[in-house]
């Protein structure tokens, strides 16, 4: 049995996770969400009309794009604007967040409609992309509700069809851990990001052995970490859209 | 006689000015700023070092970059690392910040140090650029104490020469107004830039005609708007820095 | 139950794989696989030193880069060189495979050596990222075995630890289905690619709901499935390298 | 009192200025503007039609590229087309043109017409923008009266309501001085570039203390040279305007 | 008189050259050519319609892109994409291989169609991009073919007016050979590229001198050569067609 | 038998070549040189020094980059540097340039110096990459000159071992002409640029059939043109150095 995290954590257990609903005063949604330390604006942009290869198709389109700020981490990164390019590890994520909130879109039912998330990560100590995602689908959720009250998007249209919202899991020690601070990524042998629905569907397993190669079991282990920490996640987004 | 501004201010007046001092946990200094509802975020990050070409001289260097969250204004802007190049505009003030920030630092004081500052606009209702020089003399104030704590800056070492701030002032309907907000710069005929040092000394000049050319009267009326408002701001910063 | 795939295979088969060890009379290490018409032409090429940021630390690097040529697509594609950027799903195939490797090297047996594996797709029907995956192994093999016999490697270094392969998953009309043809992946609802090693240990577990989410059982039986066609892939493999 | 400058001016002098109107065979509207040393290739394009933004407007744009030729300098700078990006002072300067020509274009008056401003500059000594400015209105006023003859602008159109100059102004060892050359501006404590009309109004003022920051008293004894430089150059445009 | 050259070939022979058509399952035409150890995949993609810049004239449109793959040569080279812009090089012969093709197309009786030729160096040595013009040849008939056979063309129109091949020729040790390996290329004083159509008519003729210039006896020499060798080459191609 | 020419030139007539000798204040060695309408300004940058790659050879480089102002043309062109990539044309002419003149340097006897040479168009008639080169050699036989009067280069060391210049040379309807303008150019059915030295010796030939291909009698025909022409074009250039 290993002793406690470094900031006194059970293993099960997540960092202290808020949501600060309506950061932005122009945005048709936004979150300010914190796992911890790590600190991520989520703001969601809606527009009338799609891109020019969706239009006529009666469907609408969401998309996100995830930046950090260079100085949100330890060390200064060189900004991807002035290299003039963006890195794998950003696409990569950007990917994953457009990708989970359409998978609890339903994107007839928001009709010819765009909306963007961006999520830019204020302060990073691990989990962004989980913070960026479960942030974003508070985001997500008061764009539509914009939509509606503007009439963009029917008034019974059930654009939503789901929650969605994401943690990481990893073995340290040979310990499954759930949602890593960044040192704790760092020493992590096996890290994973797990993405999951209100109602405790899969959305996105990641799984990588940044260390040793890992077995069945192990996995198994940490799928369960995942759902447990995801069901708490998405009574903690209920929460916020209630207030 | 002009009636009251759309936010009742007075023409000679500030809007309500805040900084949170020691916003980010990572950078050697920080701000987050506001005038009314601009937002930017500063961070300083101190590096033991030279970049080469300065190497062995015994001077420090200081610079500034400058960027916008894209839905940071009212419609969603592209991102300039998605674009794959940074802007004009977004040049200019990031050189505009830097020389500001370099004609208070005495380089040979700050030794082989190098200091960037990264402003970072949240959420931006004109007055961004004036904002972000604001800020930034908090964070990089901050962090030349901190070199100087790290043994970095000589004890005695006068890095910082002096305070410096800045605001906008423009001509509406042929009234003088201070710091403008967004839809105010959007009507000004005249527009105008000025950094202003403690002791309140030009730092920089920037007026542009934005409608019709403007006579030698209606300069000098802006720049008296300006060298107050800066007393102010000054004001203000001293105190942050006090807290 | 459902009728036979479209290519008469059984859900739990493999495409026929080949792979044409040495194909390229240059590379240290090379390999043309196929997975059915899926054609990848993986080289490996030996550098004795590293990079400057690992030099002295008595470690190699092994790294990847993953491409496809404009018509190796049922429509061409344009180039990524003409486009001036590398695209987000090559930079995220390009990670994985380079990830992947890594898993299976021990950086310390292999000395300051470097082996960069490039994965070009010559011709694309699903499973490119999988095909590489297991066409590097045997060029990366190959690769090691020069450097042994160059002398840059220990005659008794043990640098490859284990194999490694990798397949793809995935549920198709509500049935699990392994290493999926490219009509098949467009199909299906959930997509997954598992990376594993020779001992039947995982690397890389990454699934995707592309159409509704996927419940623990439905992972489960995706996961044995990938296990037992990583198996019959290396024997394959085993099979090349012994020839 | 100083002594008298490098070349023999006086304080308040401006340099050698030389226009060279109709240089090139191809363009709507050139000038060969020397400032001293300075040389700077001016050509106006003109297109009728608008950019797709302003089409239907029944309005006109203006806008303005600066460039250098790599040994236009002392010492050869890298092409911007080789590094791939335009620098920010490149940006800088091409705005400021655009906004200098902007302000004495009535663009209802041009109608739904562009014209392209290009400043190149073929040999540098200092005052690159300021001639280019001065340069720039002469071509302008060429392809305003082509576009006049061809029958794209109105025969009583009034498309430019006043003519603009720019200068610069320095403070050197305490003492104001007009039209830097390289070698002053580069002693320089401050340095100005200021944009006037042929009525004597300003469009830009830009002042920047390179060395010390500047006081009100100061800037008032540079406006005032700048004033009196911008009238000679006017006389100057109006003449070869005449030729 | 010189000896025999490294591979055992006379001054005027040929290096073993094989073609095999239609190696790509998808593209409208394709060829694998082998110049020796040199080898280049050819792929044609054939698309009704036409760039906006030739819509409505009634002619089709031809077009070329040659790249290398990183390990087709001796030492790996960097990717054109990971840097972000294709080289000189390649795009010089990029340009020369779309300009060959077009000398031997009826564009009016290709109608408004669009061929793009992709010629991707597998293995390089030597004569690339003579291969690649001898290789685009047998891949555009091919798609030419199959655009009558869709209808895109018309029955009887000739959109094919000739045959195209190139071959390389150079001075080494002061006699004209034919058709230069990698390592006779690099000795080579002079080089040079000749594009000949089936009738024996010039389309390029591109001579460098490497070393030493070249005299107009030199010149003629290697043209009698080149004339030769792509007579040759023009019949390996009708077989390949033949087929 | 043809008329005359547009400009009354016979075919085999040079247009009026002037070469202004030391155009540019700052540059080592420099040439404003016109052909007809076609001018284009030299300027060759002396350093003493060599890149990394050559340090420690005992040798030289030369190097050039050619490019267009975009009013030079009839139609403005984007400039490549705001385009972000300098294009294939371009990149093609600045290698051609570079290898023209280093056929006639001989870099052991320069020594561990560079010089680039830029060859800026400010105005396009047809032959800008001849004349380009033929005033390129002015420019560097000034710099030459300049580096050993400096000492960089030995007193008695030969480094141009030759004189280099260039022209073009078309069939227009049928009959060969020499030093094309832009609108014969247009109309040639083929095109050639002959780059050839002092003595006589051919350095570049690159043909390349516009319209029909081209048979050996007219490649013969068109050869001896460009021999002549060069012959008058070395009279010329040694004129302007003699001057």
């Amino acid at each position: 049995m290993t002793d406690a995290r470094a900031d006194g954590r059970s293993p099960e257990q997540l960092r202290p996770v808020t949501i600060e609903r309506g950061w932005s005063a122009q945005a048709e949604g936004s979150a300010l969400i914190s796992f911890g330390n790590t600190k991520v604006l989520c703001t969601a942009s809606f527009t009338n009309g799609v891109p020019r290869w969706l239009t006529g198709k009666g469907k609408g389109w969401v998309t996100a794009e995830y930046a950090m700020l260079p100085r949100s981490t330890n060390e200064r990164m060189d900004r991807e604007s002035v290299k003039g390019r963006v890195g794998g590890r950003t696409h990569e994520i950007s990917r994953l967040v457009g990708r989970s909130l359409r998978a609890i879109i339903d994107t007839k039912a928001l009709g010819e409609n765009t909306i963007v998330i961006d999520c830019d990560v204020l302060q990073a100590d691990g989990g962004t992309r989980t913070a960026a995602i479960t942030g974003a689908y508070v985001a997500l959720a008061d764009a539509v509700a914009w939509g509606r009250e503007k009439g963009f998007i029917g008034k019974n249209a059930k654009a939503l069809i789901d929650t969605v919202s994401a943690v990481s899991v990893g073995i340290i020690d040979g310990e499954p851990m759930l949602d890593l601070a960044y040192t704790e990524d760092v020493r992590a042998e096996t890290d994973m990001n797990v993405v999951v629905t209100g109602r405790g569907l899969f959305v996105e397993v990641q799984g990588t052995a940044e260390g040793a190669p890992f077995d069945r079991r192990e996995l198994d282990a940490l799928l369960e970490l995942a759902l447990a920490g995801n069901a708490e996640l998405a009574r903690i987004q209920t929460e916020a859209l209630a207030g």
